[in-house]
């Protein structure tokens, strides 16, 4: 008897601990193993999960300290089994089993495409894409991630774009806490050995914007270097991958972002990138979003294994045209950032910022915001400058565009449904405008200051009319009904926007 | 004795009258005829004019009431002769001289292109274009014409673009005053005899422009028409630019315009278009500026025959490409106007506008400038509406836009050259700017808000540094000289220029 219920007491949490994941979320497996040789290169680890008869092979890593992991992420909820693969014998043959169970009212799982030209959660709730960039976030210790995740914690985004290696640009000369192999700054690597430190770090961040709602869309090179993370060899780029997709995928909210700005990268070659798309459509068992983003030469986003198009330009009203040449999502998720910096890129008017927003999403695409306030009192020198420029290191936002951001964003969450470019209001609207069938329609008269409007409303139901202010964030109705051809009197001023909806037929 | 006395006073005013005509001004030669037939068509009548042994044939025309002119506009100062040939024995073989004598102080002579990519008067005066559009104000009698006149007065601008032809369109459905042919509206034309009353009213403007020190830009063609001028048949469309040459070519100030919008004349073929450019160019003895104006389909500014690329596209910034292109002086005649209506091409704001200009002059262009204001207190349809809009009918300016085109157009005429755009200062202007060699720098930062700018002056020169609000129109210099790389602090608010002055070597 006093036998058993030590065995008891020794099973218990073992067997309570494996027993249940939620949907969508992850199932750790966590071996000791040797730590002889490199574990990073000579250790094979992989398991496969089963459900029924349906079998996925998910690849595991060294996780440092003789630990090895394997990380599952269950889209089927019932029973789960498990058999580990490995060339190491303590790591292989182990068997496990787990209960998938429903998930809770805030995990939707991984965002996907759906209908063409939009996102959705794997639930079916439609994910309209209000993305933000702070690219070294991550790379800025605790005391700044925290008062990031604060900010972000306000709704304004669903996304944030990051880098996974450091960053070395103006107003970013300061080092990383952390460094992503073994070895010395500035250029002593062993690329034969992750440090594990860095990637635990990374998916902390990712665990808690996953908590937050927030896509992590994750740049995997980037050309602002000095570290020489942006020149290593080709077998290097590809263990990096493996290891990258084998640590984070199981995070439902990871997308893939092959780089920013890849064309900048001179060392790498068209091949390359076209490589690197196909490892991470073949390593990431959960097929999340991948995406390669320009500088100034665009990627050609009609490649099947690109799940959208990741855009630099400024003219974010040209998403309707994007969309019809790529047949895909059409993200800007850079089109100049709101700030006060000498360059061009980075100083944009709050206004102009809003404005771009509303363009992009009233033409049936994402946009996505930066912000680069210089808050030193004397003007510096950009790369002798360390000030903390949301768009690189996170931490508050200074603007006055976030705001408006989150109300626009707030309207089309409110939709009734996905948005097309309007196509019934053409011939009289010269404006961009969206509509779910003909039961809603909005429309943007971006900075212009129409007096009255001319729409041609369908004949055959009734609607009524909203004036938006996208700046003054107001929404007034018009007092009436309205069908057909209708002279609809504005406000005269920038930022007027329409609402109008279906009442009855 | 008494005989001579006689004599002298009958020839006295004769020859005073003859004898002196101030270079590129108008001599005009007026004889009495007969009007059977059809003075129009059946009469031919020229003068070749003699200078020394250079020889022009110059056109001339009926003028109704038995009067046939002839128009001359001399170029060389000194005597001049002439001799009538013409198929009506009353007009043939009339002789006569006169002095052409120095212009006066504000008679600069024709606008002709110079260095490529830019305007001068025939006296080498530069000509900057800062033109407006009135397309119908010389049809709208006088009393609203000399309203225009007296805005114009103001010097906001040296080119205006009028229609020929009367117009109709929204806000615009008046009829005119007189009619350009015999007949009576709607279409009821006697095509082959114009009514002269009609091109003198037009002959009365230009002279009135012209005395303002404005040009006048000619729309030959338009299709904004209910008559049928617009639907012409093609020996028609001749017989008019034969009249219109024969009539309007001597006056100083007139510019060509084909059309405007000239795609959008669907009974026109391209083959009409180079036809009519042919026409002007043999027809008119002075090679007045010829341009042709689109609506959706560039024309191709390459043509020799057309001496300056008259776009439609609100992207003015495109000036420095488009002058690349064509290698001709680029005018951006509509860039969409400062107004409220519905329509998008007429509902700028005035901050929008004025960007416009400086955008397009700082990229090496000149722009056109328009309003579209509504005043009625209720918003009506706008084909229902006779509001007076100066883009239409002239009249008085409402705007914000007109007193800041004339102070650009203060900065621009004070510079000390054509300005070309800046190639020194590239690696680190992302933003436009023109330039005189290394002596004066014009940079411009749209409507965004740097709060520094990195420029990089020439090491070997010392340079004095003005800030321009282009909206607040005020000029502010730095305190200090500059030279080489130099961080310039902003006041990190939209419409901020630069102005760069070289002090010493």
């Amino acid at each position: 008897m006093k036998k058993l219920i030590i065995l008891a007491i020794l099973v218990a949490p073992i067997f309570l601990k494996a027993q249940q994941c939620e949907k969508w979320k992850v199932f750790e497996i966590s071996l000791k193993g040797d730590q002889t040789g490199n574990p990073f290169i000579d250790v094979n680890l992989s398991a496969q999960f089963s459900f029924g008869n349906e079998v996925k092979s998910i690849s595991g890593f060294y996780d440092g300290n003789g630990i090895y992991k394997i990380r599952f992420s269950p889209d089927m909820e019932g029973n789960w089994e498990y058999i580990t693969q490995s060339n190491q014998k303590k790591l292989d043959g182990k068997k496990g089993k787990f209960v998938c169970v429903s998930p809770k009212k805030d995990n939707h799982g991984p965002v996907v495409v759906q209908d063409t030209f939009y996102f959705a959660y794997s639930d079916g709730k439609p994910h309209y894409s209000f993305g933000t960039t702070c690219y070294a976030w991550v790379h800025q210790g605790d005391s700044m991630a925290n008062l990031t995740l604060k900010t972000l914690a306000n709704g304004y985004f669903n996304k944030i774009r990051f880098c996974v290696f450091p960053k070395d640009y103006d107003w970013n000369k300061n080092e990383p806490l952390l460094y992503p192999f073994e070895g010395k700054p500035l250029k002593k690597w062993d690329y034969t050995r992750f440090n594990p430190a860095y990637f635990r770090n990374i998916e902390k961040r990712i665990q808690q914007l996953d908590s937050l709602g927030i896509e992590a869309d994750l740049i995997v090179f980037h050309p602002y270097d000095r570290w020489g993370f942006a020149n290593m060899d080709a077998q290097t780029d590809e263990r990096y991958i493996k290891y990258i997709t084998s640590r984070f995928s199981a995070y439902k909210n990871v997308w893939w972002s092959m780089a920013n700005e890849y064309d900048f990268m001179k060392d790498k070659k068209m091949s390359d990138w076209d490589k690197f798309i196909s490892l991470f459509a073949a390593n990431d068992p959960y097929n999340h979003l991948r995406g390669i983003h320009n500088g100034a030469v665009w990627y050609d986003h009609t490649n099947p294994l690109i799940t959208h198009a990741s855009i630099q330009s400024e003219d974010t009203y040209r998403a309707k045209d994007l969309r019809d040449k790529y047949k895909k999502p059409v993200v800007f998720d850079e089109c100049r950032y709101e700030g006060n910096i000498p360059w061009s890129w980075g100083n944009l008017t709050p206004q102009e910022m809003v404005n771009k927003f509303w363009r992009g999403f009233l033409n049936g695409g994402f946009v996505g915001h930066g912000e680069t306030y210089i808050t030193e009192n004397i003007a510096k020198w950009p790369n002798e400058s360390n000030d903390n420029l949301w768009w690189s290191k996170g931490g508050i936002l200074r603007g006055q565009s976030f705001e408006r951001i989150k109300f626009l964003k707030t309207i089309i969450e409110s939709s009734p449904g996905f948005l097309k470019p309007v196509t019934i209001l053409e011939s009289w609207m010269p404006y961009q405008g969206v509509c779910f069938k003909d039961e809603y329609y909005l429309l943007y008269y971006n900075l212009d200051q129409p007096r009255s409007q001319v729409d041609n409303l369908p004949q055959h139901s009734k609607y009524k009319i909203e004036v938006i202010d996208a700046w003054d964030m107001t929404i007034k109705p018009f007092a009436g009904e309205f069908s057909g051809k209708t002279l609809v009197a504005l406000p005269q001023k920038p930022f007027t926007a329409l609402r109008i909806t279906k009442i009855k037929n």
